[in-house]
């Protein structure tokens, strides 16, 4: 019964998938303006669903931590609206010649950014991503299979309701976006293993769902989010400049991907500049976990264990060692890395280009902080996630990240010899 | 025990990247020059080991088909070596500037072409595909894992240990080339699953062999290969065009992915062009599977099965349908193409249009033979398979299928706000 539902909604979507793929820009953005509208016309409604699912919440004991993330409040459905507007100014990027050009033989041999097909969001309490992902897939041309989570199911039924009504009237295939409504775990499995329906999966939440999606499927994943970020200050760096950079890739939002995990410090810096860092860490109620060295001159550090080293904390915790040059920083974070955003604070510029070159990472930063890997600020205008693997796209995922190519060649008749 | 060998030559491969990944486009030429004298000097203690293959596969009753892949002669060693040489006049895809600018903040944003790292490929019989796919990945400085065909294994043995010893008389890492030397299928289950230290696996061989890595790999996968290709033959068609391009599409190498399974013909041509086009077929030894109508047309048809139209036969059989439309011959792609290769044959300008936007496969004609999805005849000067996926390459793979990019992000000190 469960994978009937993967079969039948992964059918529907191929279908939208195909009336999307040559949709005009106007179309297309006349719905997402339609979208928009509607969510605001229903945010009544949006609302009432919203708390049945923090009303269950409270009574299944959910996470205090996920109220927040979960709740739907008539100004946070504006903004959801307005960032559905914005996607509206984004260039269309289907359609765009990628390349191409006449071969000896005549032909003309053209490479076209054509839309990926069917994209599948396995995701969790979030209901703002159900809209993101709806707006972002149907801009780029793709039919969208979402897999949210049980927390908020009543939201994301409602909200995928309004869209595809709103999509409907703009004349776009309704299918374009649809639920699982599901929520058992055959089903997620099901959805990992749809090949032939569902072009790409992406998942966004917890290392852990992020890992058994990896694990689990056979459809194509891009890999997204888990960021063990490292600064390391180098024997050069400028101390104003290095002090602020790592307290602010430390607090100035924890809890996300591109925010540091571990300080990496020259040891010329040990007595005067790391202690420093560290007595504002403290006062911002950061918990250290130091290296021996590091534990000596700062007393309230904590020793650091092995897995420190590889802990993305997510939180007001962080590991600090001192290294005694350049190469032992490129070292440890080679080790320990998760390829996500790494930086080198330093006023030398050979130091600065060899960090650069031999760190591998989705982003390497030289005096800037790590909390910039993020597709606004890198003016893509709109992110899908953040890609740490290597395949098709890496770092920050723009609507360019949701598309393929394909060659479109036209001849005379040309046969092979 | 077999999960160790994994381990440790991912290691390997994993810091020989590191090295490769900086290492100048000279250095890696000149590997590659090297990598061609050797095989041309150690000839003969290549074809002493291929000897010892061909005579395991005789006394094994390996598949006579087979024999000829296998056999490695001088002429054909020579061919490998030039094959080397031809990629060293490619230009080098590393250290490209795909993009990027200035942020208003001031933080410079570049994109940067980069290797993918750690590629592994697993492959069959072909010990030509050793050295090819060695020689390639090199190039685009990556490191490679191979694992061949157990047929194969003694040739492949000795063309590495030539490689390697070539890799690094040049001064470049001895283990960016490294050949899992175990032939079970612990091994290979463990290289799929290697994620961490492979960044990449590529499948190149039989549907068999594709379905089960894509099945069972966690590490990501590009999948090649598989090409249920048609040829639609419009009711605008020019006889002779159509009928040298399905002739062509057919019979000039039917073994291969870019094939012709499938003719699909308007029925304006059922009386006249199509039996012309079937006569020379049977003449070239192609035995047709008709839709009804076809096998009324053209009597030596036999009547086509359900799975006659799914089937890659790779070989002189051709499945033939009469649509009575356009749109049906669209349907009809829809329904059963692996998206590789589809071709339309037509006058008729709309026609052609409306095939090519509404056909989603990874090369789409009008008017020439699917035969030219090939890298070498795209331009590419090389290529290392022909994706059938969506995600990070499409169609024919040269070496910019091998990269990944990073952003490279400088900075005066920009935090966060």
């Amino acid at each position: 019964m469960s994978s009937n539902e993967i079969q039948i909604k992964g059918v529907k979507a191929q279908s939208a998938a195909n009336g999307l793929a040559t949709a005009s820009t106007a179309a297309k953005n006349r719905a997402l303006q339609k979208i928009a509208d509607a969510l605001r016309r229903n945010s009544k409604k949006i609302m009432a669903a919203n708390e049945v699912d923090m009303q269950t919440g409270k009574r299944d004991g959910l996470k205090e931590s996920l109220f927040d993330r979960l709740l739907l409040t008539g100004p946070r459905i504006d903004s959801i609206a307005a960032a559905v507007e914005q996607i509206i100014a984004l260039p269309d990027p289907v359609g765009i010649v990628l390349g191409g050009d006449i071969r000896p033989n005549g032909l003309h041999v053209a490479k076209i950014q054509v839309p990926l097909g069917v994209i599948g969001i396995i995701y969790e309490a979030r209901p703002n991503v159900t809209v993101d992902a709806a707006a972002l897939c149907l801009k780029a041309g793709n039919a969208v299979i979402l897999r949210g989570g049980k927390a908020a199911f009543h939201s994301n039924m409602e909200l995928v309701s309004v869209i595809a009504s709103a999509v409907e009237e703009a004349g776009l295939p309704r299918d374009c976006i649809q639920l699982i409504e599901s929520t058992d775990r055959a089903q997620a499995q099901d959805m990992m293993q749809a090949n032939g329906l569902i072009d790409v999966l992406i998942p966004r939440g917890g290392a852990s769902l992020i890992q058994s999606v990896v694990k689990n499927a056979t459809v194509p994943v891009i890999e997204t989010g888990v960021g063990n970020c490292h600064v390391y200050i180098d024997e050069s760096a400028q101390a104003q400049m290095a002090h602020d950079i790592a307290v602010n890739a430390k607090t100035q939002r924890p809890g996300v991907c591109n925010a540091m995990e571990t300080l990496l410090v020259h040891q010329a810096h040990a007595q005067g500049l790391l202690p420093q860092i560290l007595q504002t860490m403290s006062e911002k109620g950061v918990e250290i976990r130091g290296c021996e060295q590091t534990c000596a001159v700062f007393l309230p550090a904590k020793k650091a264990q092995q897995n420190d080293w590889q802990e993305e904390f997510l939180s007001l915790i962080l590991s600090v060692k001192i290294v005694p040059s350049l190469e032992a920083a490129i070292e440890h974070i080679r080790r320990f890395s998760s390829k996500h955003s790494e930086a080198i604070v330093t006023q030398n510029i050979a130091a600065a280009e060899k960090f650069l070159a031999e760190t591998d990472a989705a982003a390497v930063y030289v005096n800037a902080s790590t909390r910039f890997t993020d597709g606004f600020e890198f003016g893509y205008g709109a992110e899908i996630g953040i890609s740490t693997q290597k395949l098709h796209a890496r770092g920050p995922m723009g609507l360019q990240a949701l598309t393929s190519w394909k060659y479109v060649v036209r001849g005379n008749g040309q046969i092979r010899v």
